[in-house]
Protein backbone atom coordinates (compact mmCIF):
# COMPACT_ATOMS: atom_id res chain seq x y z
CA UNK A 1 0.00 0.00 0.00
CA UNK A 2 2.83 2.65 -1.13
CA UNK A 3 1.99 6.37 -0.81
CA UNK A 4 1.76 6.79 -4.71
CA UNK A 5 -1.36 4.41 -4.87
CA UNK A 6 -3.90 4.70 -2.17
CA UNK A 7 -6.78 2.72 -1.98
CA UNK A 8 -10.34 3.78 -1.53
CA UNK A 9 -12.35 2.00 1.82
CA UNK A 10 -16.31 1.14 1.21
CA UNK A 11 -18.84 2.19 3.31
CA UNK A 12 -19.63 -1.66 3.85
CA UNK A 13 -15.83 -1.84 4.71
CA UNK A 14 -15.96 0.89 7.27
CA UNK A 15 -19.19 -0.44 8.57
CA UNK A 16 -17.47 -3.66 9.67
CA UNK A 17 -15.42 -1.63 11.94
CA UNK A 18 -17.41 -2.01 15.68
CA UNK A 19 -16.98 1.46 16.51
CA UNK A 20 -17.38 2.23 20.28
CA UNK A 21 -20.19 4.25 21.54
CA UNK A 22 -18.18 7.72 21.04
CA UNK A 23 -17.90 6.78 17.72
CA UNK A 24 -13.83 5.73 17.75
CA UNK A 25 -12.01 2.42 17.65
CA UNK A 26 -8.30 2.35 18.89
CA UNK A 27 -5.42 2.44 16.20
CA UNK A 28 -1.96 0.53 17.06
CA UNK A 29 0.97 2.30 14.87
CA UNK A 30 3.64 -0.05 14.46
CA UNK A 31 6.62 0.53 12.44
CA UNK A 32 7.10 -1.89 9.34
CA UNK A 33 10.60 -3.32 9.61
CA UNK A 34 11.53 -2.84 12.68
CA UNK A 35 8.18 -3.76 14.26
CA UNK A 36 8.03 -1.45 17.06
CA UNK A 37 5.12 -0.65 18.81
CA UNK A 38 4.99 3.83 17.89
CA UNK A 39 2.25 4.22 19.61
CA UNK A 40 -1.80 4.40 20.01
CA UNK A 41 -3.97 6.60 18.67
CA UNK A 42 -8.05 6.75 17.99
CA UNK A 43 -10.13 7.15 14.64
CA UNK A 44 -13.52 8.27 14.26
CA UNK A 45 -15.00 6.70 11.00
CA UNK A 46 -13.47 9.88 9.21
CA UNK A 47 -9.99 9.62 10.20
CA UNK A 48 -10.02 6.01 8.86
CA UNK A 49 -11.43 6.60 5.93
CA UNK A 50 -8.92 9.30 5.45
CA UNK A 51 -6.14 6.93 6.31
CA UNK A 52 -6.99 4.22 3.93
CA UNK A 53 -7.62 6.97 0.80
CA UNK A 54 -4.71 9.31 1.60
CA UNK A 55 -2.35 6.49 2.65
CA UNK A 56 -1.03 8.46 5.50
CA UNK A 57 -2.49 8.17 9.70
CA UNK A 58 -5.88 10.50 10.14
CA UNK A 59 -6.66 10.41 13.82
CA UNK A 60 -9.17 11.55 15.72
CA UNK A 61 -7.95 14.04 18.81
CA UNK A 62 -10.20 13.58 21.58
CA UNK A 63 -8.37 16.34 23.31
CA UNK A 64 -8.68 18.93 20.74
CA UNK A 65 -12.03 17.11 19.43
CA UNK A 66 -10.76 17.24 15.45
CA UNK A 67 -9.07 15.13 13.06
CA UNK A 68 -5.36 15.14 13.78
CA UNK A 69 -3.05 14.46 10.52
CA UNK A 70 -0.41 12.37 12.29
CA UNK A 71 3.31 14.96 11.19
CA UNK A 72 0.66 18.13 10.38
CA UNK A 73 2.98 20.06 12.55
CA UNK A 74 5.91 17.98 13.46
CA UNK A 75 6.45 16.37 9.77
CA UNK A 76 6.48 13.15 11.29
CA UNK A 77 4.04 11.77 9.04
CA UNK A 78 3.14 7.83 9.24
CA UNK A 79 2.89 6.29 5.75
CA UNK A 80 0.24 3.14 5.32
CA UNK A 81 1.70 -0.05 4.68
CA UNK A 82 -0.83 -2.39 6.06
CA UNK A 83 -4.10 -1.88 8.06
CA UNK A 84 -5.99 -4.80 10.35
CA UNK A 85 -8.47 -5.51 11.79
CA UNK A 86 -8.77 -7.59 14.87
CA UNK A 87 -11.53 -10.44 15.16
CA UNK A 88 -14.01 -8.23 16.92
CA UNK A 89 -13.61 -5.89 14.68
CA UNK A 90 -13.11 -3.10 17.34
CA UNK A 91 -9.05 -2.28 16.91
CA UNK A 92 -7.17 -1.96 14.04
CA UNK A 93 -3.69 -2.39 13.41
CA UNK A 94 -1.62 0.38 11.33
CA UNK A 95 2.10 -1.19 10.05
CA UNK A 96 3.41 2.16 8.73
CA UNK A 97 6.41 3.83 7.60
CA UNK A 98 7.50 6.30 10.53
CA UNK A 99 9.20 9.87 8.99
CA UNK A 100 11.67 11.11 10.60
CA UNK A 101 11.94 7.80 13.21
CA UNK A 102 10.02 9.84 15.99
CA UNK A 103 6.48 9.03 16.53
CA UNK A 104 6.16 10.64 20.18
CA UNK A 105 5.79 14.34 21.40
CA UNK A 106 8.62 13.65 23.25
CA UNK A 107 11.05 13.22 20.79
CA UNK A 108 11.56 9.72 21.37
CA UNK A 109 11.20 6.96 18.42
CA UNK A 110 8.05 5.33 20.44
CA UNK A 111 5.64 6.56 23.24
CA UNK A 112 5.90 3.33 25.15
CA UNK A 113 9.44 4.71 26.38
CA UNK A 114 8.68 3.61 30.02
CA UNK A 115 9.41 0.13 31.51
CA UNK A 116 8.14 -1.34 34.97
CA UNK A 117 11.56 -1.75 36.52
CA UNK A 118 11.89 -3.14 40.28
CA UNK A 119 8.44 -1.87 40.98
CA UNK A 120 9.12 2.29 39.31
CA UNK A 121 8.40 3.44 35.85
CA UNK A 122 11.31 4.42 34.21
CA UNK A 123 12.52 5.45 31.00
CA UNK A 124 13.94 3.13 28.46
CA UNK A 125 14.32 5.13 25.36
CA UNK A 126 16.65 8.20 24.71
CA UNK A 127 15.56 11.68 23.41
CA UNK A 128 16.26 11.22 19.38
CA UNK A 129 15.31 15.21 19.32
CA UNK A 130 14.29 18.11 21.45
CA UNK A 131 10.20 18.32 21.42
CA UNK A 132 10.79 22.09 21.17
CA UNK A 133 12.72 21.89 18.27
CA UNK A 134 10.48 19.18 16.74
CA UNK A 135 7.22 21.74 17.63
CA UNK A 136 8.59 25.01 18.20
CA UNK A 137 8.37 26.57 14.51
CA UNK A 138 4.77 25.75 14.04
CA UNK B 1 10.51 -11.02 33.85
CA UNK B 2 10.82 -14.44 33.70
CA UNK B 3 7.73 -16.12 35.28
CA UNK B 4 10.22 -17.80 38.02
CA UNK B 5 10.43 -14.07 39.55
CA UNK B 6 7.50 -11.51 39.53
CA UNK B 7 7.76 -8.65 40.77
CA UNK B 8 5.61 -6.19 42.81
CA UNK B 9 3.66 -3.19 42.01
CA UNK B 10 3.45 -0.26 44.16
CA UNK B 11 -0.16 1.64 44.34
CA UNK B 12 2.24 4.49 43.83
CA UNK B 13 3.14 2.77 40.39
CA UNK B 14 -0.69 1.59 39.47
CA UNK B 15 -1.85 5.31 40.18
CA UNK B 16 0.61 6.51 37.65
CA UNK B 17 -1.55 4.81 34.82
CA UNK B 18 -4.41 6.75 33.85
CA UNK B 19 -7.30 4.67 33.99
CA UNK B 20 -10.49 6.10 31.18
CA UNK B 21 -13.75 6.58 33.23
CA UNK B 22 -14.59 2.72 33.04
CA UNK B 23 -11.53 2.50 35.52
CA UNK B 24 -9.68 0.35 32.28
CA UNK B 25 -6.69 0.96 29.93
CA UNK B 26 -5.58 -0.66 26.87
CA UNK B 27 -3.56 -3.38 26.88
CA UNK B 28 -1.37 -3.96 23.47
CA UNK B 29 -0.01 -7.52 23.58
CA UNK B 30 3.41 -8.01 21.27
CA UNK B 31 5.13 -11.61 20.93
CA UNK B 32 8.19 -11.10 22.17
CA UNK B 33 11.14 -12.37 19.67
CA UNK B 34 8.96 -12.02 16.89
CA UNK B 35 7.62 -8.19 17.59
CA UNK B 36 4.17 -9.54 16.10
CA UNK B 37 1.18 -7.94 17.59
CA UNK B 38 -1.04 -10.86 19.02
CA UNK B 39 -4.24 -9.14 20.56
CA UNK B 40 -5.53 -5.86 22.50
CA UNK B 41 -7.50 -6.47 25.60
CA UNK B 42 -8.54 -4.58 28.75
CA UNK B 43 -6.99 -4.19 32.14
CA UNK B 44 -8.56 -2.70 35.01
CA UNK B 45 -6.52 -1.82 38.50
CA UNK B 46 -6.94 -5.65 39.92
CA UNK B 47 -5.80 -7.44 36.84
CA UNK B 48 -2.77 -5.27 35.86
CA UNK B 49 -1.57 -5.76 39.40
CA UNK B 50 -2.12 -9.36 38.75
CA UNK B 51 -0.16 -9.15 35.82
CA UNK B 52 2.86 -8.22 37.38
CA UNK B 53 2.75 -9.75 40.10
CA UNK B 54 2.09 -13.26 38.61
CA UNK B 55 4.07 -12.67 35.82
CA UNK B 56 1.35 -13.51 33.43
CA UNK B 57 -1.46 -11.72 31.46
CA UNK B 58 -4.45 -11.06 33.70
CA UNK B 59 -7.08 -9.00 32.03
CA UNK B 60 -10.77 -7.47 32.91
CA UNK B 61 -13.52 -9.02 30.64
CA UNK B 62 -15.53 -6.16 29.83
CA UNK B 63 -18.70 -8.97 27.73
CA UNK B 64 -18.18 -10.85 31.47
CA UNK B 65 -17.58 -7.76 33.74
CA UNK B 66 -14.42 -10.33 35.35
CA UNK B 67 -11.02 -11.05 35.39
CA UNK B 68 -9.55 -13.10 32.58
CA UNK B 69 -6.22 -15.43 33.07
CA UNK B 70 -5.66 -15.40 29.60
CA UNK B 71 -5.21 -18.87 28.96
CA UNK B 72 -7.70 -20.42 31.55
CA UNK B 73 -9.55 -21.96 29.39
CA UNK B 74 -7.09 -22.55 26.36
CA UNK B 75 -3.76 -22.95 28.10
CA UNK B 76 -2.71 -20.52 25.86
CA UNK B 77 -0.80 -18.27 29.23
CA UNK B 78 0.93 -15.24 28.19
CA UNK B 79 4.00 -14.78 30.22
CA UNK B 80 5.18 -11.35 30.90
CA UNK B 81 8.58 -10.46 29.56
CA UNK B 82 7.98 -6.73 29.64
CA UNK B 83 5.88 -3.93 30.41
CA UNK B 84 5.52 -0.88 29.09
CA UNK B 85 3.79 2.60 29.57
CA UNK B 86 2.79 4.95 26.63
CA UNK B 87 3.72 8.78 27.29
CA UNK B 88 0.11 9.67 27.96
CA UNK B 89 -0.27 6.99 30.72
CA UNK B 90 -3.26 5.42 29.35
CA UNK B 91 -1.83 2.39 27.32
CA UNK B 92 0.20 0.14 28.29
CA UNK B 93 2.10 -2.24 26.30
CA UNK B 94 2.97 -5.87 27.12
CA UNK B 95 5.67 -8.16 25.51
CA UNK B 96 4.51 -11.77 26.48
CA UNK B 97 6.29 -15.08 25.64
CA UNK B 98 3.02 -16.71 23.80
CA UNK B 99 2.18 -20.41 25.01
CA UNK B 100 0.88 -22.76 22.20
CA UNK B 101 1.66 -19.58 19.08
CA UNK B 102 -2.23 -19.20 19.73
CA UNK B 103 -3.60 -15.97 21.16
CA UNK B 104 -6.79 -15.70 19.11
CA UNK B 105 -10.20 -17.75 20.05
CA UNK B 106 -10.00 -18.34 16.39
CA UNK B 107 -7.07 -20.32 16.38
CA UNK B 108 -5.01 -18.06 14.81
CA UNK B 109 -1.30 -16.95 15.85
CA UNK B 110 -2.71 -13.29 16.20
CA UNK B 111 -6.41 -11.52 16.62
CA UNK B 112 -5.23 -8.96 13.67
CA UNK B 113 -5.69 -11.70 10.93
CA UNK B 114 -7.65 -9.81 8.49
CA UNK B 115 -6.46 -7.22 5.89
CA UNK B 116 -7.97 -4.47 3.61
CA UNK B 117 -6.70 -5.70 0.39
CA UNK B 118 -8.94 -3.84 -2.69
CA UNK B 119 -11.24 -2.46 -0.52
CA UNK B 120 -11.92 -5.76 1.21
CA UNK B 121 -10.84 -7.41 4.68
CA UNK B 122 -10.14 -10.31 3.90
CA UNK B 123 -8.44 -13.58 6.24
CA UNK B 124 -4.22 -13.01 5.79
CA UNK B 125 -3.51 -15.70 8.45
CA UNK B 126 -4.26 -19.42 8.65
CA UNK B 127 -6.20 -21.12 11.04
CA UNK B 128 -3.52 -23.03 13.20
CA UNK B 129 -5.91 -25.10 15.33
CA UNK B 130 -9.89 -25.86 14.99
CA UNK B 131 -11.38 -23.29 17.85
CA UNK B 132 -13.40 -26.50 18.57
CA UNK B 133 -10.07 -28.14 19.99
CA UNK B 134 -9.15 -25.17 22.00
CA UNK B 135 -12.19 -24.89 23.94
CA UNK B 136 -14.12 -27.98 23.44
CA UNK B 137 -13.15 -30.10 26.50
CA UNK B 138 -13.34 -27.16 29.24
Amino acid sequence: MPESTPIAVTDEQLSAVAFNADGLVPAIVQEEGTGRILMMAWMNRESLRLTVEEGQAVYWSRSRGKLWRKGESSGHQQVLRDIRLDCDADVVLLKVEQKGGIACHTGRRSCFYRTLKDGQWVSADPVLKDPNTIYGSN
